[in-house]
């Protein structure tokens, strides 16, 4: 691989000259800048941006937390993230966690050690305050995950909102005995969906049973088990709020299995919106998430503070959801 | 944030000193270097990576090109790519080519500029004239992809064997009309699919008619309107080889809206195993890959080739598949 002094010694002009040239510095003449260019064509010379990101202290990545990338909602996620990054010129790692407090810490080592330039959390495993010390390295930003006293943006949706739509739709269609489904009980944004649902069941009077609310509940196969768990109750519900459309396909595909009408015997409401929704009988009504710009409006965030254009403070941005009924309810 | 001078000025050593500590060398008294870690870890001193990259020219990351993140088969290698790369202590940038030429070339670039170690090609978009120029920069590999002429690694599995194997299972189940899906015509992969299916067909002397091809078949979209086409055939197949569970999941949706029985008016086999195969209605009969195997073991030929140990030659690694019988066919 030929180097700038080769390129200087082969035009017989100063290294320096050679540099100003590469990164189009004007004080060259147009005849010195042709005859270098000829010669950087000629030789295949290529810069080495190992060397660009160490004078700049810069690595052009960034990097994007989930905790499982083969989940419908985060390979959406990534989607969004990479096409936003890459049309600014920002490389992505994408770093799984598989809800492990430790492995996120190692993420949060990346930064720590300049191997990028700033961190989008799609996912929080570890308090608060085992995150933080991080910022002085770098940028961090959340997204689709929330936390009560973090001092960065955080990128997502009306949790507690979407829940309450959710749950409304499932009264107003004559249930009195609905169920709730989530995911971790760590996480704060699934705190929120929890309280919307409760407070949409105190609006109406309704009360619930323990009994009726589902924890881990993150896949098709989750899914399968808890309509058994649902089928066993003595006091069933007649309705369930999922949290998760895989979660919805998988309760309704046990269901019908075991004879039960979808929805006249349990109506089910999924949460995302993903396509599997279109593809199960019956179809499954969900909450449509903005998902590819949550990871466009992260990106662009995490630029701007990059860039040092904007100092880290509280900032919540919450994008917009929908109710999509279908068919399961 | 202190730098290794500081710290050789507090401990009053060298900064040769400093350094032989923290890359473990053994010439420092065990006193020196006791006190020198402890003022390493009192000034909190990070080594920066991006001078250690600089001066190894390493970036301990490797590429990952996939069509689409979102595509659940993507997902899954994504995620065994991934997972193996963390253990090994590499990073993984995942970039999309969105089936662009152009963008497959921007990611070769990743190579030539040193940003990346190696690149797993998970799709193929250029010819390979275009893309072996970009060898002489490091190590390139075919996962999932084929090339009649590429002189790599290429890790996939028997796409002529699996389309075999999977219209012959049709062929058992007495249909005599079998069609058949594809998506790109420019990838090998595709095109030894097809050469499975038509020599199934030709030993069993069934023949095939080109109506009941149909490529640009990616998505359940695609499903959605294939069944279309296929239900206005005068002469239709009363099988579909899709080579795609979503594709798939979108025929049998679309299938049974339209009062189709599946499979007794249509029988249907995707390809993938996804988990989407089970909560369809009728479960999706399809051909089972190892696709989390086929990350692991990309990942682990790279790392060899970036190590240095293995010269890159051509070289085919074809992991198993089988069939799974469920309620579409």
């Amino acid at each position: 691989m030929p180097t700038i002094d080769e390129i200087a010694r082969l035009c017989n002009v100063s290294k320096t000259t050679v540099s100003r040239v590469l990164n189009n510095h004007p004080y060259v003449s147009k005849e010195k800048r042709d005859m270098i260019l000829k010669a950087i064509n000629e030789l295949d010379y290529t810069p080495n941006y190992l060397a660009r990101n160490f004078r700049r202290n810069k690595t052009q990545t960034i990097a994007l937390s989930v905790p499982s990338i083969d989940h419908p909602f985060f390979a959406q996620l990534i989607k969004g993230v990479s096409h936003e990054a890459l049309s600014k010129n920002y490389k992505v790692i994408v770093f799984q966690t598989f809800y492990d407090k430790q492995t996120e810490l190692e993420l949060l080592e990346l930064l720590k050690h300049k191997e990028v330039d700033g961190i989008i959390l799609g996912t929080l495993e570890n308090e608060w305050d085992q995150i933080s010390p991080f910022l002085k390295y770098g940028p961090i930003l959340l997204c689709n995950e929330y936390h009560h006293s973090a001092d960065i943006t955080i990128i997502g949706y009306d949790e507690f909102e979407a829940a309450y739509m959710g749950v409304v739709h499932l009264i107003e269609r004559g249930h009195k005995k609905i169920g709730f489904c989530f995911d971790t009980p760590y996480s704060e944004a699934q705190c929120q969906r929890k309280e919307g649902y409760l407070k949409a069941l105190q609006d109406y009077n309704l009360h619930h049973r323990n009994e009726w609310i589902f924890g881990e509940m993150f896949n098709i196969e989750d899914g399968f088990r808890v309509f058994h768990k649902i089928k066993d109750l003595k006091d069933r519900p007649s309705a369930i709020f999922t949290g998760n459309d895989q979660v919805a396909a998988g309760i309704i595909k046990q269901a019908i299995k075991n004879g039960f009408h979808v929805p006249e015997d349990l109506a089910v409401i999924g949460f995302d919106n993903q396509l599997i929704c279109q593809v199960v009988t019956p179809t499954i009504t969900t909450i449509d998430i903005p998902i590819i710009e949550l990871g466009q409006q992260a990106v662009l965030k995490i630029i701007e503070y990059i860039s040092g254009n904007t100092s880290l403070n509280r900032n919540i941005i919450k994008l917009p959801t929908s109710l999509i009924i279908r068919e399961s309810t």
